[in-house]
């Protein structure tokens, strides 16, 4: 049995920032930041398109930057400077002009770690900006845990979840822009998700209102027993919980789904080409 | 578009019987199905394996019967004097010898229309006494809805509902032998499941202690917009709520997941033979 690695405390920066002003939310970011240091994180996690914000229609082309864009690299000097890993929202153009709904994260050195496209996109209004990512499962090992990206409506598909599972995920960093009326995803479909794949799973959401959209908060930290150990309010706000490998041990024994699955009953989920589409 | 059938019924009978009593068991089988029938029901839900009691061990297989034995004629009785469909759950031996914990569907008229054995066997009890059912989704027609059937530790698999949405089901129906400390089931995960895969689900658990065995009650008829339409408390109870097809069309068209699912990155949940096990 390996030793076990310390409790990860993660900050989730429950906020909206501000809308166009990319250099405003890298200064936001940047005390978040701070603030999560000196509370002993070793992770902050940032909203849904957090560098720009989520209701800028036609600016998300004007607005989106490479994965190692200028934005990235102010990114990564803040995590440096702090210590702390951050993984943050944002629109990401490519180098063929194509535009994902992206989160990347960057190491407590500034490395780049991981960069995952959302790739079940939300309504028309996401159809209309971003092309869906095709890579279901991205990770990156951090401080002993290995950590996944997903964003909003990809964590409300128990199967992106299930595929995080099996391939190890133990913290589950999910950037969102949950509206109203879907409290409900908030309050029960996130704890199911973080209990039935036994994992901790950060949901960090938008809040107030930007356009016609309503952001409900309720950002929170589930552990692999379906209990959240923070959950924020409605309004702005940086919340922590640890991250903790013997509770995730111990979970995963008592609640062992993963390993009473029966794959060989889920052919529908997912049929081989020669037996797609679905009957 | 189609006419739509009018609102279903389902009568949800909490209550652990008389342990070991088949005969006591399905005169409170008749009595519910009465009171059902009073009270407009088409469909009567009893727990897992209500007909012999849970808990009673090595008399699981002195008590089994066969799909068509003499307990099921009785309740096909009682089906076709009442008018109420009735699922309900009891150990099944089939030619062969073996036993399966089994849910039974009997028409109106007292006609079988489906009969699930559980896939999903819970722990080292369930493991010993039953043989684990290999066909995931078994559904039958009923009154206009497409019904279908599952068992206790069977929903707490996403994987499982998600193919029986797939396959089309409107209703399912969950016997249960829910235990402390899994309250967190009945009160997140499957409010959960309904959402997710856009269907009704009544879930009917025994209560009071048998042995080591303390059940938790908690029945539901969740809607597939989340909402428990009703809710048992600890205690033996007959609750009823209605299956309403305009409020499945108006929340599946709100609600797009089967539409927008991705199955081809769903690959590592259900491997092909040549790709497992996955790594």
């Amino acid at each position: 049995m390996s030793a076990l690695p310390a409790p990860l405390r993660v900050a989730l920066l429950q906020s909206s920032g501000h809308l166009r002003e990319t250099g405003r939310n890298l200064d936001a970011i940047e005390a978040a930041a701070r603030r999560a240091a000196e509370a002993g994180a070793g992770l902050l996690i940032c909203s849904e398109m957090f560098l720009t914000g989520y209701a800028i229609g036609d600016d998300v082309h004007r607005l989106a930057e490479p994965a190692d864009g200028p934005s990235a690299r102010r990114v990564a000097s803040i995590a440096a400077e702090s210590g702390v890993a951050i993984a943050y929202g944002y629109p990401e153009r490519d180098a063929g002009g194509a535009v994902f709904n992206s989160v990347q994260l960057l190491g407590p050195g500034g490395e780049p770690l991981a960069n995952y496209r959302k790739s079940h996109l939300f309504g028309a209004f996401e159809r209309k900006y971003f092309t869906p990512g095709d890579e279901p499962v991205v990770q990156a090992d951090l401080l002993g845990f290995r950590v996944g990206l997903m964003i909003c409506y990809d964590v409300e598909f128990p199967e992106n979840v299930r595929a995080h599972a099996l391939a190890g995920t133990d913290l589950l960093a999910v950037p969102t822009a949950q509206m109203h009326p879907y409290e409900f995803v908030a309050e029960a479909v996130v704890p199911t998700r973080a209990f039935e794949s036994q994992l901790y799973l950060a949901y960090v959401n938008r809040c107030g209102a930007e356009g016609a959209f309503d952001f409900v908060g309720l950002s929170c930290l589930v552990g692999p027993d379906g209990v959240s150990r923070a959950r924020a309010g409605r309004g702005e706000e940086l919340i922590l919980a640890d991250v903790d490998s013997a509770l995730l041990r111990a979970s995963r024994k008592a609640n062992p789904y993963l390993h009473d699955r029966r794959p060989e009953l889920y052919r529908s989920l997912s049929p081989a080409e020669d037996e797609y589409p679905p009957s």
